[in-house]
């Protein structure tokens, strides 16, 4: 069994009420959201996962900052990331120290008719992801149907925000499955790569380090920015592009970032072989469990 | 203040446990939902909202049909349509019969690893709708960023099924706000009409109404099927049709129809006003308001 831990934030939200507390421990199998609450009945809220380890949640301002970002494509109330974040950490002090776990930070647009939104910070141990991390993955690619410019035309969309607005991105894990694969990128209609549906993309070229630009409506990758900080540090040069999805085929390596499964390998690409880069592999995963902020 | 009730199916999914009731009265400010429940962290679930008027809830069965195809689509188990329509029903029971009202029933796939779906039917009294339903819409033109043949070759899009995951659905409502717009009218990327992000579109050419086919990802209308079947008792033919966006300014009247605010004609599209077809829209919202099922 996992261990787990729920606390609820007092006050959410940057204009919300003074509070002793910021937050309070609850009973992660009681009831939480009420029926009308909009994050449940429109998907209307936002959310983070952090990856912890040995006792620290990783990426913490960096993950916080886009929580703030997307809530504000939403245009729901600024969130006040002090009190997100004292949760968040005694969220973690209550997680064992020798185990990964992970923490989800969930901030909702509250009930229907009501002024105040919900927010919580949800921890966990988490499974084992060695397997992922060393063989690798094998992937699908799926059109996300939408051309790589659209957010500059139509914002409302709400691409590249972070929202509990999942439904489609699960549907696409669950194509992957259905075609053997573990996992997915997208594509957009105009064939440039995107991203996971939880995760970035990653691609090497030669001592080129690649992630598709956000500038295409996609998440910037708090694991991404990391590996990419990472690999300045070891010589390689790293840069965000508009890429065609041939480069699947010309890249040298590939993997799937994300904030608990971290540097994932792509060992597959609808069914044709990849080589995996183990060495470099090991070096990313090693510098990401390592990282402390 | 609204009445409102809430009820909780006991077990919302045929392969349930035997349960002595199929549903319980909750407390509507009372939590409902656990904060590892997927309908909240992913959008994981689907909806439906029926009209209720004089006491009885409108197109039932077409609404639970589509809640069973929705949940289809999103692989959920098989809802319990019986169980369902008790619930639905009992609610009813409890609204002011003197009153216009609507019901919402919520189908999540429940706690994350957990094997239980969540269900529940939320009933509350209506707001006013007579100015809508007479007055009329401004709306505007929004491009919903895919093209109108895309369900076919990419399923897990879930383009036509009604899903919890609605953020994208309300920011297009607040881009209409924007606009000093009422609502909005998604086009296809390739310019086809398709729907309101919680509407069918109607438009009327003569003596013929139409709708925007399904096959472009759109949601079949309840409304609109009855809004059809009650138009050829008047003589009107009716059909769905693939229609360029330019039918916005063609046709001699458009209608956004809805199943609480029912049949509101729209008064002007992008600025440019419309005719709106007072006779017809008494008409229809009379007859609509009559449904007995």
């Amino acid at each position: 069994m996992p261990t787990e831990v729920l606390a609820v934030l007092t006050a959410p939200d940057r204009d919300g009420p003074a509070a002793s507390a910021p937050y309070r421990f609850a009973d992660v199998a009681a009831p939480l959201v009420a029926a009308k609450d909009l994050g449940v009945t429109r998907g209307e809220g936002v959310f983070e996962t952090l990856g912890v380890n040995a006792g620290r949640a990783q990426a913490v301002e960096a993950h916080l900052a886009r929580m703030q970002r997307s809530a504000a494509m939403l245009e729901l109330p600024e969130p006040d990331l002090s009190a997100w974040r004292e949760t968040l950490f005694a969220v973690v002090e209550r997680l064992p120290a020798d185990r990964e776990a992970s923490v989800k930070l969930v901030y909702t647009r509250g009930a229907e008719g009501g002024d105040r939104p919900t927010g919580w910070a949800y921890g966990t141990t988490a499974p084992d992801h060695s397997a992922a991390r060393t063989r690798g993955l094998a992937v699908t690619v799926l059109d996300r149907g939408l051309p790589h410019d659209i957010t500059g035309t139509a914002p409302w969309l709400l691409q590249g925000a972070k929202t509990l607005s999942y439904a489609m991105n699960m549907a696409a894990l669950r194509e992957a499955r259905r075609r053997d694969a573990d996992d997915a990128v997208f594509v957009s209609s105009d064939d440039r790569l995107l991203e996971g549906p939880t995760s970035s993309l990653l691609l090497r070229f030669g001592d080129r380090l690649v992630t598709p630009s956000t500038s295409q409506g996609i998440l910037p990758g708090t694991t991404q920015a990391d590996a990419f900080r990472f690999a300045r540090g070891e010589g390689l040069t790293t840069s965000y592009e508009v890429l065609h999805r041939s480069a699947l085929e010309q890249a040298d390596a590939l993997w799937l970032l994300s904030s608990v499964r971290l540097a994932a390998p792509v060992r597959s690409v609808d069914g044709v072989e990849r080589g995996v880069d183990a060495a470099f592999s090991g070096l990313l995963n090693a510098a990401l469990l390592a990282r402390r902020e």
